[in-house]
């Protein structure tokens, strides 16, 4: 298909496409004339990509390349291809080695880890930006006193471990290695405000069964 | 206590507070002479809600007065002053009314909340900014054709549900109305990258259990 028509069957303007070609955040199409190039369905996929990835995400345009160069990468597994993937996508505030919370939240987060019956590699934990990331959230529970052991973080493992098996269903309904890491990718990003938006009504809900009139 | 012993108790630099005093972010201590004011324990536990919507939340200094002055208001009951203090936290883009997918983000959303045994009035939903940030990111994936439906979300609403009580537990452990106010307003925004951070490293255990080696 033509520019024109990526761009009706996406839903993205041709200006936008052009500016995701020059960034290399979409691969070249197959030039045919001077001033024309042809595209695909592998170019209508990667589009929508792009699109959760920017839009939806809020992620940088070098990071989204980053992201992309993963999901690309043939020479590489499945598994490695989605872990590196997922691991270039933003993770917030990385832990402040300065603070002295931050010990704590390494701590308890290893030990949270070590109580689940995970492959996980706890010697190279520092290496994933995701246990960074709990590292960082532990912390900053730790040095603004609220409750933050195990005891208190094991239900949310224990839930988000459950919502891994529906992702990772999710993913399995596509079928190509190649689409399943790009849905993978795309929905890790896209259903993150799907489940604080519902966190948040479940809690309005709960509030309002232990607080409400009636009570 | 002096603003001294407040920066050393809290961990927050004198400049800060003074800063955060100016804002009206921190009520002002009682005045003792001309050029000093005397701090209580409610001011060290107003600094530290300040620094979990700032800091951690990264919410503008405006927005984090909204949220405060909801939480301050004695005239209403805890439930009305802790929905408020919520709903004036960020919450993501609004739903485009102009993209034909916030139509099926509304319609799916609200099939959602039926569904559910919650006390929600769904003819008021759209006040709810929750609700719309739900229908936002179900209208994304519809954009993107990525499955939304009711089917696809349930199990998501489901451990938001079992995750709000293990949330409204952690609060009714404080002590008085004032402080549950307080903590739910600051636990529901530090436990949102505690959630985000184990949902993204039970992906990658997940994952490595489908396509690791050995499969």
């Amino acid at each position: 298909m033509r520019l024109a028509e990526l761009s009706e069957r996406s839903g993205v303007s041709t200006a936008t496409i052009k500016y995701y070609l020059r960034e290399r955040l979409l691969p070249p199409g197959r030039r045919i004339t001077a001033t024309q190039s042809e595209y695909d369905a592998e170019h209508l996929r990667r589009l929508r990509l792009v699109r959760a990835l920017i839009q939806v995400g809020r992620i940088p345009v070098s990071t989204a390349r980053e992201v992309l160069a993963a999901v690309e990468d043939d020479a590489r597994d499945q598994l490695s291809r989605l872990g590196t993937a997922i691991e270039a996508l933003p993770h917030g505030p990385e832990p402040d080695e300065s603070d002295p919370s931050t010990a704590v939240g390494r701590r308890t987060a290893t030990e949270l880890l070590r109580m689940l019956d995970w492959r996980f590699n706890l010697e190279i934990a520092d290496g994933f930006p995701a246990f960074r990331m709990l590292v960082a959230a532990i912390a900053a529970l730790h040095r603004l006193g609220y409750a933050c052991d195990t005891a208190h973080l094991l239900p949310y493992a224990h839930r988000a471990e459950q919502l891994a098996v529906v992702d990772l269903d999710l993913v399995e309904e596509f079928g190509t290695p190649a689409e399943q890491v790009e849905a993978a990718v795309a929905l890790t990003v896209l259903y993150e405000p799907v489940l604080l938006s519902l966190r948040r009504l479940a809690e309005a809900e709960e509030s309002n069964r232990r607080f409400g009139t009636g009570r």
